[in-house]
């Protein structure tokens, strides 16, 4: 019993050979004579067929496993295309490494609670090993065509001496000696010192938000994506968002098919994901949705507004040109018309909501230094920053891309705790 | 003046072409018919010359910028060996985009206090440009890396509710409602969760101890590469550990060239990083350095312990099989003697010690439950570990790479603060 060990994603390239698969029982179907055992190793999921007169003993052994017993299946590569995956392996040999009595997640529809308190089980099923593989493919995606546009990865901290847009939604650490640190909500700001130092730069890790709310939109703890780019602006941060989301759902629909029918997700949805994204000023969506939702200009746009704004879009939606007062205290004013801030949303289309935010950043040193005490600032703990604008000040912009986000929107998932391995919410942290 | 703008690192694909490159003036000298300008963009260093006679203005103009000014320097591309780069620009425009007086870092030699303080401006300069480089270089390395061999990247969480080894290291944060969450000190149990859903899986993210350690290798915020195996053994995590650390200093030693020269780093060191490394188990180490360092049966290995070890070997070593008293709770233990626990540390050569702890993880149910009293760990927090051995137990293996401790021993730092961009140290949460 020598047979190789194959993934399952490669059993097609093993035609007529016997094989070994080692993963574990997904579930099994059959009568009297015939055992069709379904394994998963991760990479995807086999059926191998027993037949009950070929060989009794190998017949009642392979019958006896419980769901999601680690088994070792032996057999012969046939290839079928009624069968999931286009392969069929015909059983000569069957080992249990390690039984599973009860399994606790059966066929039935469990609650939210009860997935999420099992989520180390949770993660075996079909649609959560689907959405990972997929997140996995977005964050290559999203390193690769950094790395083929010049960026260098330079990582920002998590802890951080203070708040960048506000001190309300803090979570707050026990540092050394009674001082206290604070989790960070966004890298940006140090993105734009790292900028200054080499260019093109991003960090990719994770943010904490400690919100109150309960949304589906929502988690304390996510993975956030921020490019920063030196001599840059409003418009080339908007065309790397464009190709960059581009260049993400073309990597999934080239590498995960099988796991976006797994997730029944319309693929066609994301083949029009295609630049250039139409764009809209703030002005204009606010004008619009007043009769649609009752908006009210002036206002940051809820998740309603979102919806109705991308209504009949088949791409994603670039808001520009927001009211000042709206946007944070770092954002350069449109020279134009003071009234405006060069920032730009990324609205996902089929009502995913927001998943970039950016734009450019004031240069101007005087101009940053009233913007921090306008939004009462402790000066003291920007002043690193200030020197940014007092040592060889360039135009610079960038955004932040949440990651969750954007999985939940490519994958078509309804609430955003799906798009994380270990989610954590308001009121959970386990496992 | 449209010349094209070209990144310094482009500027040899340019010979003869009239190009502009926006940086930043790094350094001037000259005399008073020549001026040296050497100017940064994040990707190199090119000197642009400017002669009194050719351009009167220009020249005095081009004079005029303090360090760390803001320029765009526009000339035509000359090759010369001589010059640092291999390149020259023959200057013949010259703009000031952001001025810069009395730039805080100057040639003289700083202190270490002033440098962190001044890490924002401080990142600009050659050491840490070209070791920001080489960490990038690093990290998208080792990403590749694992791809190849079939890993999918799943992050696991910050916030946890248990310590994973030991509760004296931990950072406290205040989550909701008066309960407590812990920063998190490895991501390895969530990995194994993982990985018998996915097969083959890493994390790659930030990692907390609360060590009130000054010493040159501990951070309290660092990187840290956890990959996890389903159907793996001691011997697949050293394989693995091997071929990702040789690949790691190969892609260095090819993109990062000028770096390691900037880092004046001896590269012939790193040149003899191939596999195999030399093994060792943790008894024969303990018997050798008993009379070179005094060391201990029974402890762990010191910096001197690993120095000790070490010396005179040009790879790095595994030591493996550990009296199971020194690893964590959940070491599977060697089935042909019970002392000894499957774990393999890695001590990289030259005196940078450990870069990698690992092995193979117990699988038993029973005895990873009598573990968990004998280490006094609250059962009802790693109830959902313990139903990763009740569902479906498999042999499965891992290891946690330090990413801080990689990049000190490839660029050859004598201090792990500068292997990360923004370091955290006992006393330092600024900039």
């Amino acid at each position: 019993m020598s047979a190789p060990f194959v993934s399952i994603r490669n059993l097609q390239n093993h035609e007529g050979k016997t094989v070994a698969v080692r993963g574990w029982l997904y579930n099994r179907r059959g009568s009297k004579k015939l055992h069709f055992l379904q394994v998963r190793d991760g990479t995807g999921i086999v059926q191998a067929v027993a037949v009950k007169g070929d060989d009794e003993e190998l017949f009642e052994r392979a019958g006896q496993s419980g769901q999601e017993a680690s088994v070792v299946v032996t057999g012969s590569v046939k290839l079928d295309e009624r069968a999931p995956g286009g392969v069929e392996l015909k059983l000569t040999d069957f080992a249990e490494v390690g039984a599973a009595h009860d399994y606790p997640l059966g066929k039935k529809d469990h609650g939210p609670d009860f997935l999420l308190s099992h989520r180390h089980l949770w993660l075996r099923s079909r649609r959560p090993t689907a959405t990972l593989r997929i997140r996995d493919t977005i964050i290559r995606a999203i390193r690769n065509h950094l790395y083929q546009e010049g960026f260098a990865n330079v990582d920002a901290p998590m802890f951080t001496p203070n708040a960048c847009e506000g001190t309300t939604t803090l979570f707050e650490v026990d540092y050394f000696d009674d001082t206290k640190a604070y989790l960070t909500q966004s890298g940006q700001l140090y993105m734009e010192a790292a900028a200054l130092a080499l260019g093109k730069v991003y960090c990719f890790g994770p943010a904490f938000r400690a919100e109150k709310s309960k949304t589906r939109k929502h988690l304390t703890e996510f993975w956030m994506l921020e490019p920063e780019m030196a001599y840059a602006s409003l418009e080339d941060a908007m065309t790397l968002a464009e190709s960059l989301l581009a260049a993400v759902v073309g990597r999934v629909l080239e590498e995960n098919r099988t796991d976006l029918e797994t997730l029944e997700r319309d693929v066609s949805k994301l083949e029009a994901i295609v630049p250039p994204f139409p764009r809209i000023r703030y002005e204009e969506a606010a004008a619009i949705l007043k009769d649609k939702t009752g908006f009210k200009f002036g206002d940051d746009f809820g998740a309603p507004d979102e919806a109705a704004i991308t209504e009949g879009l088949d791409k994603p939606l670039l808001i520009t040109h927001w009211p000042h007062e709206v946007k944070a205290f770092y954002m350069k004013r449109d020279p134009e018309d003071d009234r405006w801030a060069l920032g730009v949303d990324v609205i996902a289309p089929e009502g995913f909501g927001e998943i970039v935010g950016g734009g450019e950043r004031a240069t101007d040193l005087a101009f940053l230094d009233s913007q921090l005490k306008a939004h009462d600032l402790p000066e003291e703990d920007f002043r690193w920053y200030l020197d940014l604008r007092r040592y060889g000040s360039v135009p610079h912009a960038g955004f932040g891309l949440g990651l969750e986000r954007t999985v939940a929107w490519i994958c078509g998932l309804q609430h955003i705790r799906e798009a994380i391995p270990f989610p954590r919410l308001l009121h959970r942290i386990y496992p």
